[in-house]
């Protein structure tokens, strides 16, 4: 078994954000995917210890905003290697709030997803949300920013919680 | 609302195949993401129309090839466009069965996992199955196909039952 073999299934880049209680966060993913085109329902896996994680399960509603490979590497290490606890990483970052509070990311990204979450599927670390699509647009043609890339190119690191993670 | 916003997340593309009572099958899914890293689980998504999707629900077991950027046009549209129900895909691909009798695809892949599916989640069009790592092996350094590079550069086609079929 050589657990490498995971390292080739690819992935995109994107923030993850929601809000609950006047308090909004937010962190980088990569397990994101499309799991129905009718209703569009995206599947996106997050870390039971992460803040996102509680922001989510209570408001039941996240944002998805899809990265461009022009996201620096000190914009990735904020929103994926501290927590919304205790940093406020939309301080010093470009977004508008939805009608329900929730971040959106206008910079470095080229779209994005309002969802409601309708279903919630737990693993022992990770749980998978369910989100319907509410809502969403493209803001421009950059290119989506792939795992590899982040890898490859940006010299990029992942984090412990992360579902890819590999010993 | 603009849907094509979906056409921005990044995949991979994968034989999934199965066996059942004798019956061997497969299919092409781009929809196909690890959840978990302890232990090594991967989420993927069939449509419930699909042959491979009986396959899965019967025997609970899934083979999971990693197709690479040479597989053909007439390969994918093989694994992608026809049933398994009256067509032997395999007939003319080169593969090895596994303990289990499932084919893992050695033409055109890198790498390959085989797994035990150890849940399944119901959405109204398919069902996202959980399968847990039980043994996965890299075959060779090529580099993986995405999503993106079959459809721009080999121009390749989405079938309808696929997740993220677009009107």
């Amino acid at each position: 078994m050589n657990t490498l073999a995971l390292t080739k299934i690819p992935y995109g880049m994107f923030i993850i954000s929601s809000a609950f209680n006047g308090k909004i966060g937010g962190q980088v993913a990569n397990t994101v995917f499309q799991i129905n085109s009718d209703p569009a329902t995206i599947a996106i896996s997050i870390s039971k210890q992460n803040n996102t994680h509680n922001l989510l399960s209570n408001s039941k509603k996240a944002v998805i905003s899809v990265l461009t490979e022009e996201a620096s590497f000190e914009f990735i290490g904020k929103f994926g290697f501290k927590s919304s606890r205790d940093f406020n990483k939309f301080a010093t970052t470009e977004y508008k709030l939805n009608a329900s509070g929730i971040p959106i990311v206008t910079e470095f990204t080229n779209s994005y997803f309002e969802t409601e979450i309708v279903s919630q599927f737990e693993t022992n670390t990770h749980t998978l949300f369910l989100c319907k699509v509410l809502n969403c647009e493209i803001l421009n043609d950059n290119l989506t920013m792939t795992y590899s890339y982040y890898h490859k190119v940006k010299k990029g690191l992942t984090p412990k919680n992360a579902p890819t993670f590999i010993k």
